[in-house]
């Protein structure tokens, strides 16, 4: 029984109709990585397994951000006072410029591995830069990090600094490079990556869409962030009924390849419609929105129109990594858009922000963000005696406490894959 | 020169209009627990002094938190699923009538008073509960803390739970009580505090009024945070021509006495233009409009108006103590309010926030919350090292940095009037 471990605690995950689940004193058993499921009493024929006791901590589904720029790790918490296109042309662009000094990229990118790791996500959705040795450079470092992980290099052929730009051919090249080396991770995964319809020609995503469909590949991109954005994307393709149609003009909206796209702060009834029938994935990402002015996503229509929706932390238009804060954060924007917007978008419940934290973005994974018979064994373990005192909660609402009162808690253990990696 | 004490480092305040000056490697000369003022060098008359260094370290004023319920701290992120009157009966009510038990309020209040001295906060403005002696034993513990506080004995006597209720007559004389004892306190000190007008009767409200011309003691209470609150005030005194008006019938609205109002996220042109007339302070509190979905200040509007306006963590409709939180809170909220509501309402930056949890708030306190010479020494010390990393930015942008991100930070000193206190 080498390969089955069981861990002990009060675990908490989400069904799949967004029930929180709520498991205490019980065992989880993890077969090469996999869950067997969880039991209340261990049963007999895993008795001589080694047992890891967690005590009465809370154990939580490892936490999924579908989408965040790694080379924007540096500057976070910074330049919180522009909108989206100007954001991009003062502080964005510049930064990403300087990843095409290896030496500098090396150093950076460890710190953003170290914090992602360091954090409760487990699994994530990255940009990269232009730049394909730099992306795959930290490629490696996130293979070595035991987290799982989609990585682009970023397509650009226009719209963007001299200094920040690929020429329309050479993009391409440079992408299926990318994309070949790219293959011998085995925990870190290549993902197609045009930045947004703003700075990819046309040509260039009739390009990426054909090496789309020779791959199989997945695609990321934004989608309907901000107003001015909107109305750039209108001017450039003029053709498309709405912005996510830019994309669907050029076979990179979905169907058969796992696509995500984030933000969605502006999607209209056609728009939310088509990614319903492309099976198009939300990024919602509250922070970034916030910070940079975009607004508040229909993140209740979203769901009822049953797209898949997750969490992005969209570091650096979010200031955090945490996809606790991003949590809390999406709460609280699904109360001011009922509030102050629209009555017909009922709030959020943290019940639900956390399905979309877990469950939501781990089906872009697979089977990942809950602790089912066969889906991957990916873990936070936290310590929540910070907030032990007067009131003794049930242990569910100890549990969503915990969501909201993340700093007054402790990371004391994290698994990804069955592996303990913190 | 036993009474004097310099404190080395980078100074961070805000000037009175509200601009963000950065002193590095300077001193600050504190005589009695009052600032000497800023010094590049330090004055040879203070050769003597004892100095203590904080190397790179950031230094800015203690914050000030105008609103906040110590009995809710037991539940602080907890029952975030109802608008304000639904969430007073359902978490609040019942437990603040718990305070009626001595042993339980001590147990409490140790947790409130011990989580308040190790957070941001220097100065607050309190809520006890209805209960005289639980909210003198709140200030013994509070006095001993090194804080300078203000703390209501809070009075109802209508539309409250049985068990959680006063006669009018009592309320007053316990008011009274609570005044008289109240008094022997250094750093401690008593304030007004009808709930509110739904809990208050005109009779009650009257015989605080009263109370408040013999004494001249401050005041604190809420106003327009919720639209069916504002539905029922108007029916509760309907000859009062808003909300305000109503607290301004019975002498309760500024004027001579320092007064502070929780929320205004509805305050119309005329409560605002009368807060302004009358002196009135507003405590904003984002994060707890926005979790019991109340709306959005009209912050730029009361700012424009000449109003004094500090920031309040109104635990537990806010769910943290923080004031850092606060003001990343106040902050994004202004920029939703300018995006989705108002474009006439320009966004608040962290430098106008920042002002607001110093200089804003302080201001109730008399001469705090900047180094000018002559304000009380409150300060903070904060290791920002967790956040060094590929970009060194210049001191203001380092500064407004570790504010979005002081989860990333350690808090290593605290001083109050001087005091050394964490």
């Amino acid at each position: 029984m080498d390969n089955i471990q069981i861990i002990k605690g009060n675990f908490f995950d989400c069904s799949q109709d967004m029930e929180l689940r709520a498991r205490t004193g019980a065992y989880c058993v993890v077969k090469d990585g996999i869950s067997e499921g969880i039991f209340d009493e261990l049963p007999e024929k895993y008795a001589g397994a080694p047992v890891t006791d967690y005590g009465d901590m809370l154990i939580m589904p490892a936490l999924v951000d579908l989408h965040t720029h790694a080379p924007q790790y540096t500057f976070h918490g910074m330049g919180m006072d522009l909108e989206l296109l100007e954001w991009l042309n003062t502080y964005t662009f510049p930064e990403e410029a300087r990843y095409r000094d290896l030496e500098y990229a090396s150093q950076a990118y460890d710190i953003f591995v170290d914090a992602l790791t360091r954090s409760g996500t487990g699994r994530a959705v990255i940009f990269g830069t232009i730049h394909t040795e730099a992306t795959l450079l930290l490629m490696e470092k996130l293979e070595k990090s035991g987290l799982v992980t989609y990585v682009g290099k970023v397509n650009m052929d226009r719209n963007s600094p001299d200094n920040y730009r690929e020429e329309t051919a050479q993009s391409l090249r440079e992408t299926e490079r990318f994309v070949e080396e790219a293959l011998s991770f085995r925990s870190t995964f290549p993902i197609l990556t045009p930045r947004f319809i703003p700075t990819c020609s046309d040509e260039l995503m009739r390009g990426l869409s054909a090496i789309q469909k020779r791959t199989g590949l997945p695609a990321q991109s934004h989608l309907s962030e901000n107003r001015s954005e909107i109305e750039w994307v209108k001017e450039l393709v003029p053709d498309a009924a709405f912005y996510g149609d830019a994309y669907d003009i050029f076979g990179l909206f979905g169907g058969e390849c796992r696509t995500v796209m984030a933000h969605c702060v502006s999607s209209g009834k056609e728009e939310i419609e088509r990614m319903a029938q492309k099976g198009v994935f939300v990024a919602h990402c509250p922070n970034s929105n916030t910070n940079i002015s975009s607004g508040i996503a229909p993140v209740r229509k979203l769901l009822d129109a049953g797209i898949r929706v997750g969490l992005g932390s969209d570091v650096a238009g979010g200031h955090s990594l945490s996809l606790f804060d991003e949590m809390v954060s999406a709460v609280q924007v699904s109360n001011l858009r009922w509030r102050c917007i629209d009555q017909n978008d009922r709030q959020l419940s943290m019940t639900e922000v956390f399905y979309m934290a877990t469950r939501g973005g781990g089906e872009f994974f697979g089977k990942v963000g809950s602790f089912d018979r066969g889906y991957e064994f990916d873990a936070l373990v936290v310590d929540d005696c910070g907030l032990a005192g007067m009131i003794k909660p049930d242990p569910a609402h100890r549990f969503l406490r915990s969501l909201y009162l993340s700093h007054e808690c402790l990371l004391a253990a994290k698994y990804v894959k069955g592996n303990k990696i913190l």
